[in-house]
């Protein structure tokens, strides 16, 4: 009993408390799963990758997996869906910014270069089409939804700024098609630990899709 | 050997010629191989697709592939490089032409977008980096060195344009890429049997480069 309330000191023994100190070591253990999915998935590719590769990658016996997760399949979507719906929720709340349709376009932006950049993120940003075409039709659902949500997003803000007059739009589609192609493109050629940070690349995307080739007009033009 | 002389009449037997005959008919029957074998990779994707797959949709014996390709690595590096050859050898001919680079790159934008929507075309224009990864390094090289020649003549007419007024570009790696992205993810959301036609997009799509999304300055501003 002196015992038991020794150790209560420094490790509580509250069932309660237990049963949540456990829950978060399984909370714990499936992010480091989900991460390490992730880089193995990013350098192999998922189809060559294994369950065992990324047991390896974490340095713990496959099973440890097998407990937390049915396969390859479902990991997939939990790293993918995961980073998604991180994205979505900052982009929702830039959305609800009392801010002109121009600002948070550019808001907008920004974060997805900042998301695109990060090494958590950076497999679902490049996951390419036939990658996630290995996902079950529901899990695709899932996946397409958050893509239609976002293109949705980038759409109802060009027109915004259209109406405002603050943007002269020929045609939305064509402009928010570019708008994100070239965003999806970003990881491909951009890093972050190159000439330009992520926000001097916001910066300069931003006005090249502003002011086109051409450039801005000069100023009394 | 009157015999022989009748048939001339309708098909040669001189030696050269019929080897020619057997030749033309070895290289229709590859170009058909290379055909079937681009719509089943972008139906199936490469991974998947077998070449049995590919005798199927050819309606022939499997071994009358074999003949032809030793593998369908191979297969899949000639599909490859014969759509960049193809399209390479159209853009070398624009850059030749005597008009200012603005008009230049307006042209190789224009042919671009006739390339990814020639369905010959099309398997190799969404084709995603993890399939092409299936090639063996000097495939792969030949595939990066026609990337890199494509990017460079890009560049090059950018920087023309620029030094010649017609443009104002701040960073011309930037300018370059975003063109580039914008055509590349053009066949996962552009039909040719939508709205507009494809000189139609290669129209707007040109027109918003230029401008950006503030749109063309108003005459007399």
């Amino acid at each position: 009993m002196a015992r038991r309330k020794g150790r209560a000191l420094t490790k509580p023994t509250h069932p309660d408390t237990r049963e949540m100190t456990q829950r978060r070591r399984q909370t714990v253990s499936r992010i480091a799963i989900r991460e390490a999915g992730a880089r193995v998935f990013l350098e192999k590719g998922y189809l060559k990758a294994t369950l065992a590769d990324i047991a390896v990658e974490l340095g713990r016996p496959k099973g440890s997996i097998h407990y937390h997760i049915d396969s390859k399949q479902d990991l997939l979507f939990e790293i993918v869906e995961h980073s998604l719906t991180v994205f979505d929720t900052a982009v929702e709340k830039i959305v609800a910014y009392p801010l002109s349709a121009v600002d948070r376009l550019r808001l907008i932006l920004r974060e997805h270069v900042h998301w695109v950049v990060n090494p958590q993120f950076a497999y679902t940003a490049t996951a390419a089409g036939r990658e996630l075409a290995s996902l079950r039709p529901e899990q695709l659902e899932v996946v397409s939804s958050h893509r239609r949500g976002y293109r949705a997003v980038i759409y109802r803000l060009l027109r915004e700024a259209d109406e405002a007059g603050d943007l002269q739009i020929d045609n939305v589609t064509i402009a928010a098609r570019s708008i994100l192609s070239i965003v999806v493109q970003l990881p491909r050629w951009y890093s972050p630990d190159g000439k330009l940070n992520p926000d001097e690349m916001a910066d300069a995307l931003w006005s090249l899709m502003l002011n086109g080739l051409k450039g801005q007009p000069a100023p009394g033009n």
